[in-house]
């Protein structure tokens, strides 16, 4: 009886995302092939981990893997896709914003295998609870990557290339930008006698909160209740730190108040 | 040998922030003597849990408590505070924003109890572990505040007028700004395949990782990595669905940046 191989990958780009997803192909019994990073050190330190090679030209890649999946910013993906013929294999970007067709010259069976989470090197995150949206560029590519995907998350989602990139807008508001919003709020405690994580319990409450409710249903604090002079003497002091938190605070007050009556 | 009296607290004020801390004040020994509140329900709903009497008038309020916690909505406060002379009592307001002296004339003894969570009726917390930021307006008032404050939290921090305004600011927008930025979400996904639900596990990474980091070290998104190309392609679809929006994003964006280059 012939032993069945394991299927073979290649990882193209080594950053965050590279370190979260190869562990997790390696776990659902794929071979890691070849890392490719235009940057030696990434390419070697996560090719270290699963004792392969790796290689920082575009044209030292493997032909033979079973899979490629590009993992480079979404600004290298273009660039990757003029240069590499990867003829016969499934070649997947993890990007939430790319459309599928920026990889169609690659392959004839392309498609998307976003993960949707925020990766560092540092912290292990098991794919296995993320919710993995996919996408394929005809019914074969697309079975073919509800299948990978299925072994790599319990949580597979098929979605629309359009449907992708309000996934990844909405992303960027609810994380990046509320991330952005705790580093303000850093910034304003600083040189005063109060530390920023006395906010972690209010910050842990509002996002309890959204497990059970709508957002739109507890929004709480001065903007929704019209409390025109707390608002009043918060831009006061900020107009004096730092006009432009003056100008982000009224903005997003004002949009408080625009979702409140429905506009 | 006497029995010694449970000390007396009359709340003014029967909103959110009074139905959690009127249970705190009974559970820590105090009788609740009266709830005094405009609306005629608040006042008859939170008195009837401590089976106690409520008025819906300023000249009604009893005038042998030994505290008096203020409630009322920021703006209210000062109009309160032209009518009511409680003269011999500890009077408290609970106002992230109010200066300690826009209680100064109802009496000689005032301070600021300010617990730094969000309330809402609906779901208990425990007082025990919010932190309680207090003020006093002499060595007097700040041990009377301390010694009541420490009865219903384990974490109080004396603070002034001026560090109490900008942890307020700071709470702004870590939740209250954070929050809207998920109903933006919400909003962006309406229409979608996709459910709002599926960001929730994004969320709660984002959060838990600044329980170990400052904020500032763990930005990620399109605009700390300059990422043009994405950065372009989420404002074109924002600005056929709502521009407010796309102008949101450029800001929240640029600030981002901004930050990241240290200025």
């Amino acid at each position: 009886m012939p032993i069945k191989r394991k299927p073979k990958v290649v990882f193209i780009g080594a950053g965050n995302l590279a370190f979260s997803l190869a562990p997790a192909f390696h776990n659902a019994g794929f071979e890691i092939s070849q890392i490719y990073s235009r940057t030696r050190n990434s390419a070697q330190e996560l090719a270290s981990k699963f004792l392969t090679s790796y290689t920082t030209k575009l044209e030292s890649i493997f032909r033979e893997a079973d899979v490629y999946v590009i993992c480079v910013k979404d600004d290298a993906i273009k660039k990757i896709s003029a240069r590499l013929k990867l003829p016969g294999s499934l070649v997947l970007h993890t990007s939430g914003s790319t459309p599928l067709k920026s990889i169609e010259k690659i392959s004839e069976t392309i498609g998307v295998l976003y993960p949707l989470q925020t990766f560092t090197k540092a912290k292990k995150i098991s794919l296995k609870k993320v919710p993995v949206l996919v996408e394929g560029n005809s019914s074969k590519s697309r079975s073919a990557i509800l299948k990978l995907a299925r072994k790599l998350s319990d949580s597979v989602i098929p979605v629309t290339s359009d449907d992708r990139l309000k996934l990844h807008i909405a992303a960027v508001f609810a994380c990046n930008f509320s991330n952005h919003l705790y580093t303000i709020a850093e910034k304003i405690l600083k040189g005063s006698s109060v530390k920023f994580s006395l906010l972690l319990p209010l910050i842990m409450e509002t996002t309890k909160r959204i497990e059970t409710n709508s957002p739109a249903n507890v929004q709480t604090g001065p903007a929704i209740r019209d409390d025109k002079k707390t608002i009043r003497r918060h831009l006061t002091l900020l107009k004096k730190t730092d006009p432009k938190l003056a100008t982000l605070y009224k903005l997003i007050s004002s949009e408080i108040q625009r979702t409140a009556a429905g506009k």
